[in-house]
């Protein structure tokens, strides 16, 4: 258990170390990620068009397929410092645990009161509204880590944050949602009577439970009519991708810092934030035929998008009021059967992140959920850290890669990203004690009904 | 908000700086606190009375007074390394939104999945524990925070781990019995029917909910009558305050490091064992008189131990099983009205800082809740942290004190411990949202009936 060559449990950045740029991996893609479409027109969307839902910066930021180094401005960087850097861990215990030859390190986006790597890009957004003179902004959450992070960044800019929380959330999981309160946000069960998509939904479907795309919609509603209010989202769009490269930086300078090269590399995705900024400066170096690193996305069997989806045009939200995106995706018609990691249940994916792996950059694999928490439980009583259910996914290959290691003694070093912590999640977890967690794999019968919701272009 | 004099936000020790000793406070100190009396024939305990309750080692250093440094063994310097060293935060955006010339530090401990500073004892006892081939350790917890550090601290050791939880909270809180259970504890539901004193209450008082008192009385049964087995508390022991000077030693190697002197040191007391722990190297050096600092104990104004409780010998627990201590105590029998910082809700308080305490050497104040929890909510704001209940009480004195020196002008250093977070706590906060929380004061008849209680001597 010793530390080996100077290498720290866990390596913390010092402040004169910490990443000053953002990493746009899309300036290094020969085939650049496809445009949002008009969904009427079927156009690309215009900067102009973009700009009645988001901020002007962030538009060009969406749009921007070139610029290769964005500075992070100096109020975000003072945001950072609250909670980052974060630490880089060694985990040697795990190793041990496992009696691998592996080195495994894992960047930790946990320590923070959001809970996970969401308030990267929460702090970005905000302070782009807030350069913009803007009153607020609106979002759409589930189980609440989103509007969480984006609460604490909207209460440090002084802005208001009206948060659209999926109403069976709203009522089942009050925690996140008294977070959200004592940041000063206002938190609406969805469907709710303050939209016009909210009365009549509750009109045609009285006691609905509402669901993440009605949020949406409710969000997107309110930005668009009110003045002075733009709409946000925690992934998938090109943006969040961009301000979330500061994992990947910071966790590629600690590396180069250390002399360690990780062979491979490996993040949970759901709609891509996690892992298109672990890997964005590891990918960019791979993509300029620099190096080479395996990269493996790890999803869910119960939404599979990378490893049984489509890579086709979709839209992003079941109420089909945004844009469409090129994806791997399952439709946005697909219902994903309960699985406790609600932040991997997006049935697309990144623009960004489909296109790498269309082009072969990247690998993917899919577990089942009652896996990720035995890897979950196995981590847990070892290195200490309580993961999210979402960065599970993660640990589960992570330590499948380090036991076949074992097998054929080699000693690769694995990088994979710990987006959270599970202390919002021990429901879950008390499924899982008591035996009554189940796996979901859809049916090629489930999957085509989704893919018959496709848009026909 | 730029870091002045290059003090970055937050201070990480590096490796090689970590403590490597516990600090004994008792070496320094002219009156030493009282000994543990056989509650019996008031005899004061000896080793080998104590050792049929706890570990060899740990009896050592329960009575030893006289040793200044322990070193603390590699193996929990190398579990240490797994969530320290914890960061000494300065509190720029806290000083910038009091407006206050005062500069604010604190000693963050709720980066671990426990959420608390006690990890640093657990980490102990259950390594001593084991080095005497113990089979496990049996402990009461009531909302969980001390039961899911030891069962961390087990599940690292291979130990097994018995932690009786006040029934109440064992079904009305869940989730930290979850987490326990993911570090393989076995957690009862306590009264049980697993020990002869829980078949006794059950009998008596079918139907109860549990009591702190009666969980330990279990605890200490099963550890007393199963051979391999020992019992171990979180809080109030000597020992306890030794393994957590840790806080103390580190943060002041952080200090002197960027030349920082606190003229102000802040702690929230429930039985010392933070606040013990964060002071103990400054005491000390007040103690032999090379240096002086305000320091500030915070207790709830529902169960004013220090400042409205008598010094005298007492029973530890309700269930009168333990041996006795003379502290600050407001009587055994004293039952403090609902208050949510479930920590800070003991009867009594650490014999040591008793003593120091009664020898003038620390000052106490107390506090009502709804103004804790305003100080909460401003802080998480702000500096990003949620903070549990109990460290809010040194957090509502922290602003206190800052804004006095913004009265007066004066640029005061402000250390203050922030021992947790409070993530299992949002239904207080939820309660503080909705205005629902009231603030309890003792009368004076209420408190004259817990010193009614106390033993005759």
């Amino acid at each position: 258990m010793a530390a080996e060559k100077n290498i720290p449990y866990k390596i913390y950045l010092e402040e004169n170390e910490m990443p000053t740029t953002w990493y746009n991996v899309r300036a290094d893609m020969k085939n650049k990620p496809a445009p949002l479409l008009n969904p009427g027109t079927h156009e690309p969307m215009t900067a102009q068009e973009l700009s009645g839902v988001f901020c002007d910066e962030l538009v060009k930021q969406e749009l921007d397929n070139d610029t290769r180094y964005y500075p992070i401005p100096e109020e975000i960087r003072n945001f950072y410092k609250m909670y980052r850097p974060s630490p880089l861990v060694r985990a040697y215990c795990l190793e041990k645990a496992l009696d691998t030859p592996a080195k495994i390190y894992y960047k930790f986006e946990g320590n923070n009161t959001s809970g996970s790597h969401k308030l990267n890009s929460a702090i970005a957004q905000a302070y782009y509204a807030r350069q913009q003179d803007l009153k607020g902004v609106t979002t759409e959450t589930g189980a609440g880590q989103w509007g969480t992070a984006l609460s604490m960044a909207c209460s440090y800019f002084g802005l208001d944050c009206k948060v659209f929380m999926v109403k069976v959330s709203y009522e089942q999981k009050p925690f996140r949602r008294e977070v959200m309160r004592t940041y000063g946000a206002s938190v609406v069960p969805s469907p709710s009577d303050t939209t016009n998509v909210g009365r009549k939904i509750l009109e045609q479907f009285p006691g609905t439970t509402g669901s993440l795309g009605c949020a949406i919609s409710e969000a997107v509603e309110v930005a668009v009519s009110n003045p002075g209010y733009r709409y946000v989202l925690g992934s998938v769009l090109n943006q969040v991708l961009l301000h979330q490269s500061v994992i990947g930086v910071e966790s590629k300078i600690a590396m180069d810092k250390y002399g360690i090269t990780p062979d491979i590399i490996i993040g949970c995705a759901g709609g891509g934030s996690n892992l298109g900024g672990l890997i964005a400066p590891f990918m960019g170096e791979k993509l300029r035929g620099e190096k080479d690193y395996r990269i493996i996305a790890v999803e869910p069997a119960s939404c599979p998008s990378f490893t049984r989806g489509k890579y086709a045009y979709d839209f992003c939200d079941t109420g089909m009021v945004c844009p469409l995106a090129k994806m791997y995706t399952l439709g946005s018609g697909f219902i994903p059967a309960p699985n406790h990691a609600g932040g991997l249940r997006y049935h697309g994916m990144s623009s960004i992140l489909s296109q790498l792996y269309d082009d072969g950059y990247m690998e993917a694999r899919s577990v089942e959920q009652t896996s990720v928490f035995a890897a979950a439980e196995q981590f847990a009583r070892v290195e200490g850290i309580l993961p999210a259910p979402e960065s599970s996914h993660a640990i589960r290959v992570a330590i499948d890669e380090a036991l076949k290691c074992k097998e054929t003694g080699e000693e690769k070093t694995i990088l994979f990203g710990l987006t959270g912590t599970g202390y919002f999640d021990l429901v879950a977890y008390e499924k899982y004690h008591d035996g009554l967690m189940t796996d979901y794999i859809p049916t090629d019968e489930e999957l085509q009904k989704g893919f018959d919701g496709l848009p026909r272009m």
